[in-house]
C-alpha cells in the first residue's frame, strides 16, 4: 500500500468541511493531491433563504477559497467585491443586515433559478465547481435542507441571525440541526465512504459544534464514517486555548466545556482514529485514548496550508489498517 | 372651471405611458403639475420573469425617471449604474443577453420577494415609488399578468426576447397581449376615470402597437376612458413621417400601415377627443375628425418635455365638456 502522498497515488481523500476555517484546509489538500483526488463534503446547516435567493454560504466560501477567488484580507466573499446592490437595496427599504456583494449575487441568483427549476443543490454545487474549473468534486452533505438553529438565552435563532445579524452575542444554551432527521446523506459522500479507494477521511479545522455536527447529525453518516476502512482524523480549530477565529470558544464556554484541544477530541469521540492538535496544546495529546500528533496548525500562509494538508495526510498513511 | 393649469387646481390627471418615450412625457407632466395631481398608468405587457426575478421594465423606467435617476445618455436603466453581477454571471454561465444592472437588481429582487409573500403589483409599485419620493400615483395597468407576444416571420417572440435578445430584427405579423381578456384594469385607475376631479387623461408618445395597445386590450379600460368626462388627449410618436426611437416605424411598416401622424390617430379612432403631432406633420392635423393641434413634440431637453406637457395640458383644458 502505497502512502497518501506518494505521487503516482490515484486514491480519493474526503474533507468534511464549514466555512472560514475549514476551507483554509480544504485548500491545503487540493493543492497538495493531484486533480480529481478531493471530495469536499460541505455544511449545509447554515444555508437560508434571504431576499428570495437560496444562499450556500459555506458552499460558497470552500468554492471561491478552492478557486482563489475569495477575499484573504476581509476573511469571506470575493476579492474585488463591490456592493453596488446592497447601496441600492438599503435606498428601497430592502435588509441590508446580510451583505451580498454584486458578484456573489450571481452566484445566489443562479442557484436559486435552478433549484426552483428542479435541479438538487448538489447538481448546482457540481455545475458551479464546474464552471470555476475546480478538480475537485465539492458536494453539500445532503440535497436536503437541514437548518442550524441556536437556542440562546434571547431565544432560538436562525444561524445567520445568530451569526452575522446578532454577531454571535446572544449567549448559547444548545443548537438544533432541523430537519436532520429526515434528511439523507448527499449519496456520492455515502458512496465514497464505502469504496476501497477513499485513503483518508479529514475532519477540517470548522467549529465543531456548528459547521461539523450538522453533517454528523444526518441519520447514517457518523456510523459510515466509522465503518469506512480509511482514517478518520481531525484537526483541531483551539490553538494554545483559544479559537483561532470566529465563536468557538465562547460557545465551548457557554456550553460548560473547557476550551481545549482535549474537549474537541472529546467531542468527536469514538468517531476519530486519529487527532492533530497544535504545538501550543501538545500537552492534550497524551491520554486521549486515540493517537495524537501536534503540530503548527495556525494557517496564515499558503505555505502553512499546504504543510498542514501533508502533515494531516502523512499521520493518515500512518494510521491506515493494513490487511 | 379653472384650467388645469392653474396653480391652484388640484384636479387630478391620468398619463398612460409606456416606457422610455412616453416617460419623457410624463417627466415634463410631474414636473408641470403640483404634487399629488398626477397618476401615471404604467403597462406591464412588457413584464416578464427572467433568472427567477420579476422584472417590470416600463414601471421602472417610469419610476427611475421621474426621480431623476434614469441615465439620460444610456436611454435607459439607472446613472451611475454598473454592471458586476453581470459580469459575474456570464462567468458562472448564466444568461447574459438581458441586462441587468447592480443597482436596479435591487428592484428586481425587492419585488419578486414581495410578490412572493403575497403583495399585489400595485402595493409593490406604490412602496417604491413611495420610497423614491414621488409625489405622482405610480401604477401598473393591471394587476394581473398580461404579457405581449409579437408575432413575427420567425415565429412567436415573448416581448423582451423580440426587443432586446432579436433586437426587434424579425419581420412583424401581429401582435397578442396573452392574459388580457382575463386581467382587470387595476382599480384606482378605474376609479380616477369616474372621479369628477380627473381634469384630462393623457396618452403618452410611447408605441400605440407594443406599449398602449396592452392597456386598452384590457377589457372595460376602453370603455371607461370613453365614458370618463375627462377628455383623451394622445401624443404622437411620429416627427416628419419617422418614429423618434425604437420601433413604431418598422412595425407600421411591417403592419401595412403609413407611418404617419395620420395613421396613429386612426389607431386610437374615437377613443381621441384631442390630438397632438409634431409641427413637421401639420398637414396630417386636418380631416382627423377630432381637435389637433401641431407643435414641437421632440422632447431633447427638459424644457421640451415641460413645454409639451403644458401644451397637452393647454390643449386638454379647451376640450373640456363644460356643463
Amino acid at each position: 500500500m502505497m502512502a497518501i502522498l506518494d505521487e503516482n497515488s490515484r486514491e480519493q481523500v474526503l474533507a468534511l468541511c464549514g466555512g472560514i476555517g475549514g476551507a483554509k484546509l480544504a485548500l491545503g489538500l487540493y493543492r497538495t493531491l493531484a486533480p480529481g483526488r478531493l471530495t469536499v463534503a460541505v455544511n449545509t446547516g447554515d444555508d437560508f433563504s434571504h431576499l428570495g435567493l437560496h444562499v450556500s454560504p459555506d458552499i460558497d466560501t470552500v468554492a471561491y477559497t478552492l478557486a482563489g477567488l475569495n477575499d484573504t484580507e476581509r476573511g469571506w466573499g470575493l476579492a474585488g467585491e463591490t456592493w453596488h446592490f446592497m447601496e441600492a437595496l438599503g435606498r428601497l427599504g430592502g435588509e441590508t443586515w446580510f451583505q451580498l456583494g454584486d458578484h456573489d449575487l450571481a452566484t445566489h441568483v443562479l442557484r436559486t433559478r435552478r433549484l426552483a427549476a428542479g435541479e438538487t443543490l448538489s447538481q448546482v454545487t457540481s455545475a458551479m465547481a464546474g464552471r470555476l474549473g475546480l478538480h475537485a468534486r465539492l458536494l453539500p452533505m445532503s440535497d436536503d435542507p437541514v437548518r442550524t438553529l441556536v437556542d440562546t438565552e434571547e431565544g432560538r435563532l436562525a444561524f445567520q441571525n445568530y451569526f452575522v445579524e446578532h454577531h454571535c452575542r446572544p449567549r448559547v444554551t444548545g443548537i438544533t440541526f432541523a430537519g436532520a432527521e429526515a434528511a439523507k446523506v448527499q449519496e456520492d459522500v455515502l458512496a465514497l465512504l464505502g469504496d476501497g479507494a477513499l485513503a483518508a477521511i479529514v475532519i477540517c479545522p470548522s467549529n465543531p459544534y456548528l459547521s461539523v455536527d450538522p453533517l454528523l447529525a444526518i441519520p447514517g453518516l457518523r456510523e459510515a464514517l466509522k465503518a469506512s476502512p480509511a482514517p478518520v482524523v481531525a484537526v483541531s480549530p483551539i490553538v494554545g486555548g483559544r479559537a483561532v477565529k470566529g465563536p468557538t470558544a465562547k460557545i465551548m464556554e457557554e456550553l460548560g466545556l473547557p476550551v481545549s484541544s482535549r474537549a474537541i477530541a472529546e467531542h468527536y469521540g469514538d468517531l476519530l482514529d486519529g487527532f492533530i492538535l497544535d504545538d501550543a496544546d501538545a500537552a492534550d495529546a497524551t491520554g486521549l485514548g486515540v493517537p495524537a500528533v501536534a503540530t503548527r496548525t495556525l494557517m496564515e500562509t499558503l505555505d502553512d496550508r499546504e504543510r498542514l494538508a501533508r502533515s494531516v495526510l502523512n499521520f493518515a498513511s500512518g494510521l491506515r489498517r493494513h490487511p
